[in-house]
């Protein structure tokens, strides 16, 4: 189904960008588990609009509220709701998408498929909808940790535009990403990042880039063979993301410049642990995690919305011209990086409740 | 499930590489459709070793057998089921597998995840598994036709390591890129590349690249807004392929260098149609398609096995050296196209069908 | 997963009879249907507590939100999301739930599966669930009218006790049923199944009894041939249902004392239409509809909560007693009607919508 | 899916009865265990024709074969292929079945559905799909000794038509049921039964009946609360069997003729396990197991080939006649045993592999 993911820690997102809330369903968790919904807004609140100045300025309280499956503070095996009501809605900012198609928004589209769009605010395609995403990955990580304790999700801006940040994926810290407002663990990119973002956004303009992302310490075993390899699903999550072009694992598209004598990853004892010397693969053999570090990269192009007069059509098929309004960003990737990690943590605890199924943990 | 893919046309592969045989089993193929050994076999021979003398000299028939689901050359609705026999066996060229792990093969993750390995041949790990994947797909080509006459999928050899070749998307045709063993649009690189392939053979070593894939005349309306788009379905479906690293749609890693004053492709009106000037979504906004050609690549890493002793572990985890053996493609990219359009032309078909369910055509 | 049901008209219910509420999820539903609270509302106070003097008189407003998926009173294709707030707990009438196990109740078996309850008012196995179901069928009422109009679902009470209605389900109306508090279509049963239910009722007892339920006017064609026979799915819906313990169509049990000469059903041709003389299938045949009423029958065992002390165990294992308190019914088979009716309307709609995908309308 | 069964051990059927062969793709199944062809064979010559002298007489090999997912005597944990090609077909038998619709059969239905039908012998229809059904359940049985030993399916015939066996649940065993080819467990039921057979098979007549199934030490707790509750899940699995016209659990229809205090079942203490005093909710509260016998019965309508003349319609819609050839069935009821246990078997295990994926076990 088009709103649901995962087999079985299955979340069902729903809600549009100006309707009554946004929110998730989450089937299959585990019972047993504190959860609180301070754990859950602690997540909500990285994604949030408004958390700093380079981020839309938009006052999206997004508070969330846990409408089942928890009690006592312990989560029952039975579904979770939860709930984020919408607020701060100035539709008036939108009337004019009511008519005319945004360019490379997702407007033309829904109307070819549906027939009919929640036009205000994108309704459905809005990052809005991430919400219930980053609210159940806070779930899926109390899951994670209880069943197999210690491996870290850390994601971080690897590039805006072309300014690349030299990140270590081994050693990088959440709180050194999190000591930045851009989200990126490299100290001597902060500024110039946040500058350039600054400068398009003075432009009317945008910028995309990359967030690379690492899990550690996750055991080897985890994925399936053939077309749920963990590789495979982790990209089309990432892919899933609004804004998402491209995702790569491992070497990835630079690894088609080697050959397979310099490409191949050695395996080595350490102790008793099987290694690899290089880690090329990415932490993925065959679609199942060998033990080294997950590493990937998804690409965010720049924000549609801009700030200038583009050609475009209306509704009624006429050529036309829209300006953007409202408030965005003009560079997504420092809120993408909590919504990296909230797929990351999807994903992860889905097969790791699979491999409990099928060969035990 | 690990070996099913798709919701409505769902097809699940099963197989080891050297056991009984591999095959697929198809659920929900729309009844009354002409379809023959012939049609499946055609697709085979593109995919299969030997065909070429920059493939693997592997002599492998492939012969599929149709056990049901068609009656008197037609589909009756009920599941396709298709067996290819394994032959040309010659396990003994594999027997340090069974207690050494290949680097960068999947024998050590299997173990790590079943505590059993198939390790003949690489088992289910095995390129033969994408013969159902393949068989899958000629099924799938008749329901599109059928439903949605004049999609045509082509993809190509867009690269192999550094050799860039010069092909336009929008003009390329099925016949120019089967033209050549190579499998690439370009004539010009028809040679260095073929040249390369033999030049890193003959040193017992390998090489990647990347394949770019078009579909033209999709209509406008398929895919799904949110975890389904129809960029992630192609992402996870040609992650899932064995080999490859990366996946990038329209603009990808590249359009993060562009602002979004560059990066938005502006609609305009041509006929009754809605266009767009440039395409850098790629053919795809908000998870939908939205008329424009769908245009993706796929990068392939160096094959793996390569003629070269290289340190690995035993099975006993102790310290080793491996050379590969067997015979093996030096470069996977000429027998990956047909695997590539394949996989597009299975998400393709799913989701033209979850679109009659929903919306009708 | 549990909480899900059907494959494109895809339902997901949640909440706990004493949490914060109750509510459902749908996902897949066709865009552009016309739909309004008042609609969701009219079906939910058909099974609402306290709509007659047989029924239990909880007050419970059952008040729906709407909070996705729906745009200026149309689907918009997307979730929609329903919302039912819990008012009028009195969860001291619970207190002693939490030690002991309610005999017939689904208390001890949630404590063995998932190690915790919600043991106010039974938590997830509460009747309160099917809130969500209701609503959803109210929903997927309207996907069927708009692709098949005419189809016609009508339950209503069979048995009660040793008490059998009589009614004939090719001409029973809706207004019939309704007309009467114990949803019979038999006058002259009416008031001897009140007096009954008072009775009982009066003594601290309860009683069960069968719901018979027909669909009328289903195309021939709808249902699959396999697992998801259309008997067997509406099997399952039905034994989904709190306190059902049998399901049976067409000549059901019965069936099995006739010979095949007695039972089988001829093929005649009315006009252009195949219609059977007798109708022993109930409609269904293979699996698939072949045109005539689908008609079965759903057994409803004795309410289990009754005013009188019963043996039972502590949850920390000890032999006691336990005596039901607070409001409930002493019949349930009134509200089952409708809760009958939009378990089949919801295996109804995916099947059509699955027909559609497959083999077109 | 239409030919698809089970969450987590995930079975797909394929084929028509009278074409390449029927088999089964199992997806899901945990590794390292033995299973061998004669574990499967040993199940399959307990339901194919011919082997008693009150079953059809059809020589149906029914050889399996083994054709993925096992090596060297152990499951992978990849999918197992099985397959049993088609033998003995006398497609003259079924001639007039190309033109003519058979009364109680699925040939018109599929026609409606499909517009096509594989017409020799049912097709899909065919009571041949079950080889797959018995062939998974075989090796679902391994899994469920392994994950959970001591448990025992144990199915039996409970009557035919009229004549009803006494036999008790609690104590019947496998070796009792198969000592006798009607396969009841009442030894003074045999007889009368085998004699009724022969005689209604020798008038071209045929009967059914009803097939009752224990499952015994079910640990307390498998099962879901909402929509996949075990008896549900039951419920359908059995409803998906050819000819099966009725479902009930514990008490069943008869318990509705009880006031809830004769039908509630107490708890009490035995040594320090939860039990119940009567077993009326039939093994099952709430959807999940609570330890005691799982009981349940299965409604078979006498068998729909009859050797005589019946009124009927042709594919061309005009009236006419037709009479049941071949060799069939007077009595599905011995042959039916067996598939009961398999769809037994085979909810159990889904159920056990997602009890230990939600909750361990």
């Amino acid at each position: 189904m088009s709103s649901t993911l995962g087999q079985l820690f299955r979340i069902s997102t729903w809600g549009e960008s100006h309707g009554v809330g946004v929110g998730v369903n989450i089937d299959g968790c585990p019972p047993m588990l504190e959860i609180s919904q301070e754990d859950i807004q602690k997540e909500l609140d990285r994604r949030r609009p408004g958390q700093s100045d380079i981020v839309t300025p938009r006052k999206e309280g997004d508070v969330c509220e846990i409408l089942s499956g928890v009690f006592e503070g312990k989560t029952l095996g039975s579904p979770i709701g939860i709930l984020v009501r919408n607020k701060d809605q100035r539709p008036s900012s939108y009337d004019e998408m009511k008519d005319k198609y945004r360019p490379s928004h997702a407007d033309y589209t829904y109307d070819a498929k549906y027939g009919i769009r929640a036009w205000h605010g994108g309704g459905r395609a809005s990052a809005r909808e991430t919400i219930g995403r980053v609210a159940a990955a806070a779930v899926a990580k109390k899951v994670t940790d209880s069943l197999c304790p210690g491996i870290e999700t850390i994601a971080y801006v690897k590039s805006i535009k072309d300014l690349e940040a030299n990140v270590d994926p081994d050693t990088v810290t959440f709180d050194q990403v999190e000591s930045n407002i851009v989200r990126t663990g490299d100290p001597a990119m902060v500024d110039p990042m946040i500058n350039l973002i600054k400068e398009v956004r003075s432009e009317g303009n945008s910028v995309g880039g990359v967030v690379e992302c690492v899990i550690r310490n996750v055991p080897a075993g985890l994925g399936a063979p053939v077309f749920d390899k963990l590789e495979a699903d982790l990209a089309k999550a990432m892919m899933s993301l609004p804004a998402t072009k491209g995702f790569e694992i491992g070497s990835g598209f630079g690894g088609t410049l080697l050959t397979g004598r310099e490409h191949n990853d050695h395996f080595f004892m350490e102790g008793d642990k099987v290694r690899t010397k290089t880690n090329r693969s990415g932490g993925v053999q065959g679609g199942i995690s060998n033990g080294e570090n997950i590493i990937f990269r998804v690409a965010f192009k720049p924000t549609a919305t801009i700030m200038t007069e583009q050609p475009t059509v209306s509704t009624s098929h006429e050529d036309t011209e829209l300006k953007g309004r409202g408030r965005h960003d003009a560079c997504v990737l420092p809120r993408a990086v909590p919504m990296v990690e909230a797929m990351a943590n999807l994903i992860l605890v889905d097969h790791l409740l699979r491999q409990r199924a099928q060969c035990g943990l």
